[in-house]
């Protein structure tokens, strides 16, 4: 009992370390004591093992206000390796990331149709290849999933493209590869991406990233922290109903969701049924033909009928966003997933229709922009909620499923 | 320097103490040394100087479990005395409450149709009535008002039938008065005091409170804490556009906004204006006398239209709660205000049409109740957010307004 808690006392001191050390870019040994309140001595010791390790090092001296010069210690970004998973709807990404979010080496394959096993198999072939490439020590597996995902227990309760139903995700890597594993919503995954690696964001801040690709989804940071909900599910806005009578059913099994109107799938379908009854529309008369490239080339052209699909999906998001901004005050949303390749037009018309569809006072200031990471914020981000459990840079880190559990509660 | 930090960690430390005082019933010097991790001489301190101040009772004797039997203590729960205010539609209540959230006097006076400076003056009446009966000494005053509220700087941005704008409402109350006061949008407080007073709840649960009345919001608790959003506006659901389409006005400026089809002054102007159109309705045909009461006794009699109109409300309700369900993934919804009249029936209807509207995972467990507190949440919440900061109870507590500042951040 006294030894666990000397233990635990001791992993909370280097966790605060490290925490600071991740946080600046360079910080010296007497700063670290002033922010942790830690005693000197704590830190030094602290310090020369993480140093030893090969995870922090002297990387030079700062300026002196009076005394000794303080010798500047940084994180070895590229001591440690992680790999992120990003579980997407025509192809599985995969990459070996760094401990500051840089992409070392990225594979991606074609899913072919595969669900079910098939789609696993999938994800061992990617991991396989990124673990025989990896040069440095790997520290853990992220995973970004569409669908809902109980990420405590590391569980895809559902995704209906994958075919997956209560497959244990986590526990199948981790029994596979022996190393931490976590298993996160893609859209949630976006969210940790976006506002660990994108612009600067302030810690405690409140972000919504809206994740619009095939399917649509949100991810929560409230207070600095990923918001999941009591289920693992928050921020499933793609399957809000935003057409009560009449709308499109729906892949989850009802109508006039969000998703049927507003997501890159939708606009497809509305696309190819739109296209037949337009002749001299530029989009391709033929189904088969039709998918986002053609679509984006058509709206760039100025193509009456691609120019109006499109800016539909913005004014639904739109009023979406507007009823998010109502519910939580958030004042930045971070628009991400392939739907953002169209731009600022698309952008624009959500920023109007938002702002006429909130009110004012919530509204006013709220800044709705196109996320920095592109494509790779799902598997940046499912990376990233790794790091965040400073734990995991233990040497000889035991896999541990108490550990694993903590790690998923981000 | 050195000595402000001792001085912020004695206040910590009997936060620490204070807060298990607090949480529970009886609890004993060595309990609180187990949980707070402080040594057993500074609890006896702290306690010791608690009992001084009349905050702490012995009240008797433990359970042994081997070594002397500990002394319990308690919390005085009378020792102190709040004032929670409740600015409602028709008429504005403001009672004394104790630290437990009893309420031992309270005052209801009729607005008639008082706006701006009329309404700071009924707030100060009662204010003052309250304030000349309290036999112990008064801690602060903690106002639930409806619409848009900076609760960090104590302002309220937007009363539209107060007829309030900008105003400072903390600051003129601590001039008044000279006591810190807290001021809270009052769905927001109706979750607090759900949350503190009513059913048995976790900490570092989620809990949405809906306030159905005259307006219509919601209070979310996310991890046992009020959120409030960036610009403390969060939960604002009234004014989330529910028909884009031909919707009726609303006083935000929107058209179809959620507080048009499902408040209580929603259902009054469709009661008036239907029962015009239905002779063998119960419902009174003169507008003047449609009234809730009116409309509550045709509703229990089984008037077809009462029925009609009322159960509406709960749809639209059934359908918010469902996207609030869907974007937060809480699994605790409490109604409040005074709506909740329409019990069983009115609930059984959300629940259903919650169900019917809503991902089958996330609403699967999704708990919809009736709150326990009646009318007497938003009081209890606003007067509970001062107890949240324990420093309030310390013996000649300074008015300070970064002290307010921080209250008010609860």
């Amino acid at each position: 009992m006294e030894k666990a808690t000397r233990q635990s006392t001791k992993e909370h001191n280097r966790n605060l370390v490290l925490k600071n050390v991740f946080e600046h870019e360079t910080i010296s040994r007497a700063e670290i004591a002033r922010i942790t309140h830690l005693t000197p001595t704590t830190v030094s010791d602290i310090v020369a093992t993480l140093i030893e390790e090969g995870l922090v090092a002297e990387i030079g001296v700062g300026p002196s206000y009076g005394g000794k010069s303080p010798i500047l210690l940084s994180l070895q970004e590229n001591s440690r390796v992680l790999i992120g998973l990003d579980l997407a709807h025509n192809q599985f990404c995969g990459a070996l990331v760094n401990l500051r979010g840089k992409i070392h080496q990225a594979i991606s394959l074609p899913v072919d149709e595969r669900s079910g096993d098939g789609a696993l198999s999938l994800v061992y072939t990617i991991l396989d290849r990124l673990i025989a490439s990896a040069s440095q020590p790997l520290l853990g597996i992220g995973v970004g999933t569409p669908g809902l995902v109980n990420t405590r227990e590391g569980v895809v309760i559902h995704a209906v493209n994958l075919n997956w139903t209560d497959l244990p995700l986590t526990h199948l890597l981790e029994e596979r590869y022996h190393i931490p594993v976590s298993v996160l919503n893609d859209s949630q995954a976006a969210a940790v991406g976006e506002y660990t690696y994108g612009k600067d964001h302030h810690s405690d801040e409140n972000l919504v990233v809206i994740n619009a690709r095939h399917g649509l989804g949100a991810g929560l940071i409230l207070h600095g922290t990923l918001f999941q909900g009591s289920g693992g599910s928050a921020g499933e806005i793609g399957h809000t109903v935003v057409i009560p009578e009449g709308g499109l059913p729906c892949r989850c099994g009802k109508h006039g969701c969000l998703e049927t109107v507003a997501s890159a799938q939708a606009l497809i379908i509305q696309a190819r049924a739109q296209a037949a009854l337009h002749p001299t529309t530029q989009l391709p008369h033929d189904p088969e033909k039709m998918n986002l490239e053609v679509i984006e080339e058509a709206f760039a052209a100025g193509d009456p009928l691609a120019q109006q699909l499109v800016l539909a999906t913005a004014r639904f998001l739109g009023v979406a966003i507007a009823n998010l901004v109502g519910v939580l005050n958030i004042e930045k949303i971070v628009l991400s997933g392939d739907m953002t390749r169209f731009g600022e037009p698309w952008l624009n018309m959500i920023r109007e229709v938002m702002l006429k569809s909130s009110l004012t006072e919530s509204a006013h200031g709220t800044q709705v922009e196109i996320g920095e990471l592109g494509e790779s914020s799902i598997l940046l981000g499912a990376s990233a909620i790794l790091v965040k459990d400073y734990s995991l840079l233990f040497k000889d880190q035991p896999l541990d499923g108490e550990r694993a559990i903590q790690m998923g509660r981000y």
